[in-house]
């Protein structure tokens, strides 16, 4: 796999300090002329699992052999691993505490666990290792650098530990994963699961229930909650030019509950066809 | 026109998930190499006016050949189209809901339906446009592919919706298009309409009366209010070192006044001079 | 010194406006292909202070030959001079009002007062000097134009005004002079200062007193309060995967005191070891 000049940066910095800028420059310095692309630096303040789902969520869409910086890292100077991750399709660079697994996905090949001396420059900050440690490692495989270059192989990263998704028979319990800035609850629930008959999905959150999925936001008219398959391929819920976060007053972490076919249509309290 | 490496992005989509570096992805993977450059993406939730003054604010200052990809949509996956402008000196992508209206001016040559099945790559998600359409439309401009291969040539753009300037001999009635980080209140009314006088400039907002356009904010004391001619050449309402919006209570949308040359002094309430 | 092919951007112009993508039109226009970086664009509204204490932080980290453009300007429009400062590793350029002097340190050797007919293009516009005046500039340095064509030599760079550090024997007061995004609390203070004894050191702010340097925010269990030297080598007060300030009601400006080796140890309300 060839590097193709691209370096992406995710962390939980925020856009007002400049430790952001300050992983580019040790990135433009090892490595002149990559193109440089912000995922975001908003994710909440060390919530692995958010910026986890973030990151492979925007994994895919880029050239193969782009490199993949991320940061959330509440146990920065701690005993964790720094490792690098070499995929079918990416480099993800990171701290070794689930952050990267989603990204990872299947197609991993490869891990090292990044040793400090060969990360180069300066002796790492202890905590700072985004600009010491992870910037020169991401820097040196998006330049053209060996993975093995960067430090010993190792079998496995470290789980992403969080709530996982139950599915029993006709039903599907979840949580909501992520409120985006529309205000859509999504999920982590992928549309393969939600069988093939969309008219007879039924989602329940909040204490209402929604009938049917819908094809896109305009299905419905304005104000209309729906349910339907976000452009990340998972199920959530919206309001057509609305906030279905705000409509319903449910943040990251509530629960969502899905109902498959006959199930739905019998379950108590849901209205019959 | 030769592209100038340079695409720029604008859209609502916040800054906090990964749905402008998607975008990103997709574009460095069609045209690698490419300057990209974030106009804003905290336009307001589906405001496609406000979206369309700040593109129309930034586009001239960029070289020749640049591509301006705008998604504020909140008819995505409807009916309505998506298109991409030639003009003078730029390519405009986005959806045909009047936001590309201010940015094309009167220097439009040309403008194309985008057709789903140029757009290349897979499939549009239907709530993603901005992904799946947009952003390699954009891309195969900005790498010098040709304006006629994303899809048929169409007359007009849709228009933008929204409140004119209603100018009644010398009194000008309009509203405030937009406040800007620092509070200042700005309107769409350009500096040819406020004459050659600046003294016999009168401005009315929140029942306040400002008389004369400064020429720049230190020519007050700090903390005073006035009006003058901002730096994309419209006038505004500016407090020095202080916030016009805060002082006066007033929001984008709001009401506001300029009364010229004799009319204004001889109005009611007024000082006289 | 030659050019690096980046230019940095911090600015107070926040994120909404299209203020920042104007600079960086006029930039790529006059220089292409430049790498562009954010340092931030939230610094707190006309605080030259902060700016600049953020500017310094990060410029070390870029390649020689990198240009740091900055604009915090309350004073644009008035007598102030604009500069451009040539150091050691880097070009700065940017309002004469002290924002530049951290970021100048010992090393500059050259300063200029840039000249606006020297600044090419478009008139500046008396309210938008980073379009007009400071951006074209920076883009000539980045593009391996000499300092001197921008305008005549001066001697001095204004003073930065601002609380400085007061050191009395064994004591050194000095104010909080940034909150970062993460709530810990950042001085001034270099780690020089504070001997070489760890745990002899004593830090007191709103009427707590930690006794001794962590190495690591992991040095303590969660929640703990701590001092410890922070990535840009100076002192800084945590809460391990906390917010000092929020826990300590804590803002910039605010009072902070050390008392090292034996002083602190007999300072009266001090613990005895």
């Amino acid at each position: 796999m060839k590097p193709s000049g691209v370096l992406t940066l995710l962390t939980d910095f925020g856009m007002a300090d400049g430790y952001v800028a300050a992983m580019k420059g040790v990135i433009l310095g090892t490595t002149p002329g990559l193109s440089l692309v912000d995922v975001t630096h908003l994710v909440p303040r060390h919530d692995v699992a958010a910026g986890a789902l973030v990151l492979a969520s925007v994994a895919g869409h880029f050239p193969p052999g782009t490199v993949h910086l991320a940061v959330v890292d509440p146990g920065v100077g701690s005993a964790r691993s720094a490792v690098a991750v070499e995929t079918d399709r990416a480099w993800l660079v990171g701290p070794d505490n689930g952050l990267l697994v989603r990204a990872a996905g299947e197609g991993r090949r490869r891990i090292v666990r990044i040793d400090r001396s060969l990360a180069g420059g300066r002796p790492p900050s202890p905590t700072f290792h985004g600009r010491d440690l992870f910037a020169p490692a991401a820097a040196h495989l998006a330049g053209g650098g060996a993975l093995l270059d960067l430090g010993p192989e190792i079998e496995e990263l470290e789980p992403l530990l969080g709530p996982e998704i139950r599915i029993t028979g006709d039903q599907i319990d979840c949580t909501i994963v992520h409120v985006d800035h529309f205000g859509n609850l999504v999920t982590a629930v992928p549309e393969a699961s939600l069988g093939d008959e969309p008219d007879r999905v039924f989602v329940e959150v909040a204490n209402r229930r929604i009938q049917g999925l819908s094809r896109t936001y305009s299905d419905r008219q304005r104000g209309a909650l729906m349910a339907l398959v976000g452009s990340d391929g998972t199920l959530e819920v919206a309001v057509r030019e609305g906030s279905a976060s705000e409509l319903l007053g449910v943040a990251r972490g509530e629960a969502l509950r899905v109902i498959l076919g006959r199930a739905g249509r019998l379950a108590p309290g849901g209205e019959r066809e």
